[in-house]
């Protein structure tokens, strides 16, 4: 099932995608939205961003080539950061590169969708906290991560994390192409099968740490082929049994 | 003006205290919260968490004295990290020292609770985006922290953010004591005119790495003196001009 949250005549609304037809929610699906009577046709400039998380929670060189890309040792547990809320972007928005950074990157990354309160779960519990699976972009100011040490301010800036096109919720994570291209290039070109953890070891691994809400979102990590964006920029992120989510590059 | 979120036998609600009256309001003080005809007389067991954040926002190393006894240099801008919502807590109730961690700490803080979006803002402007302050403790496992170099898992955990309480929204923070006692015995005895980087200065500088929310929260940093917490023992933070946090600890 696809669920992406439209602008309608009556305001932003989450609806299940069947096709051209959209069908109205009377909430959002990780609050136990149920269908309505309203349907709506919808087009790729209807879409929104699809989550609206209490945090993001991101997984960092969860694969072996991107972390020695970036001169990196392989972790030996989940490396856990957070990006700010107040950066996502949807499909359609444009990345804003901040005056503070001359070197911005994407990382094309799985997101997944928290569906119900997750605490202590085990790994074999885990997806049956999941609600879904999107397509993101961890975008980094690689020069201020490497300044700052801590990777807050490089990745909460506004417009910082684009999700969408909407979630996907019949899905098995285990081996999923992620890519990225830039312009039509294609940047990462990469597998959730090449994660370190995998998303049950990732979902539990985080819940041990923090109660994941409704609606949360952890980003799983980017596989290797990262680089930087310039204004006026297209990017794709497409990910294997989801979609595409495209994004632009301004100032 | 002093304002609560209290139990009443209707639900939590906002409420402006006066004295041993409180006030119910109509929503949050950052919604543009209004006072209703409801009063109740309240007691400090009626006191809960009064934020609501959709971030929080934490400073490192923002007092000289602190960021030496840890053995750091002094920092040439305010270093950012986040906090996740899920860590928070309220007056009385109790610090879960995890597994993970067999060092965990103190750090009295005071709370910045931003009242309207705060964008590109300048420290000129940075107090008229402030609805009130409150009191904090950074709770941090300082084994995790020196081990992940990452602050996230270390400061994250769940019930490692007390803030209380209540809000007082008349207050110059340049001055402020700011006290932990420990089972009684002072731990921390500072004052916010030693900060770094100033309350105006800090919701200047947040303010152009992300867009800051109404009821956003953010954490000005520890002056020194912080020191490991163990089960059963009682804290207070002290700030002047607000008041008295009070919490506990557990496993």
């Amino acid at each position: 099932m696809r669920i992406a949250l439209l602008r309608t005549p009556g305001g932003d609304r989450f609806a299940r995608l069947d096709g051209p037809r959209a069908h109205g929610l009377d909430a959002a699906p990780w609050l136990g939205g149920r269908e309505t009577v309203e349907t709506w046709t919808w087009g790729e400039a209807d879409l929104r961003c699809p989550v609206r998380p209490s945090k993001i929670v991101c997984i960092g060189r969860n694969y072996a080539a991107h972390a020695r890309e970036l001169g990196h040792d392989v972790p030996s547990e989940p490396l856990l950061f957070l990006k700010a809320p107040s950066s996502l972007a949807g499909p359609g928005d444009t990345v804003r590169l901040p005056p503070e950074s001359s070197r911005v990157e994407h990382e094309a990354e799985l997101a997944v969708v928290i569906g119900s309160r997750a605490k202590n779960v085990s790994p074999g519990g885990a997806l049956a906290h999941v609600l879904g699976y999107s397509c993101a972009c961890d975008v980094t100011a690689r020069d201020l991560q490497r300044k700052d040490v801590q990777f807050t301010r490089s990745k909460s800036f506004d417009t910082f994390c684009p999700v969408g096109p909407w979630i996907e919720t019949e899905l098995d994570p285990a081996a999923l192409e992620v890519k990225c291209r830039v312009d039509g290039h294609t940047r990462q070109d990469g597998s959730t099968r090449h994660m370190i953890f995998d998303v049950p070891t990732l979902v539990s691994f985080a819940s041990h740490m923090m109660t994941l809400e409704p609606g949360d979102v952890i980003l799983t990590g980017t596989p290797e082929g990262v680089g930087p964006l310039v204004a006026g920029a297209s990017l794709e992120v497409e990910i294997g049994g989801i979609g595409v989510l495209e994004f632009g590059v301004g100032t």
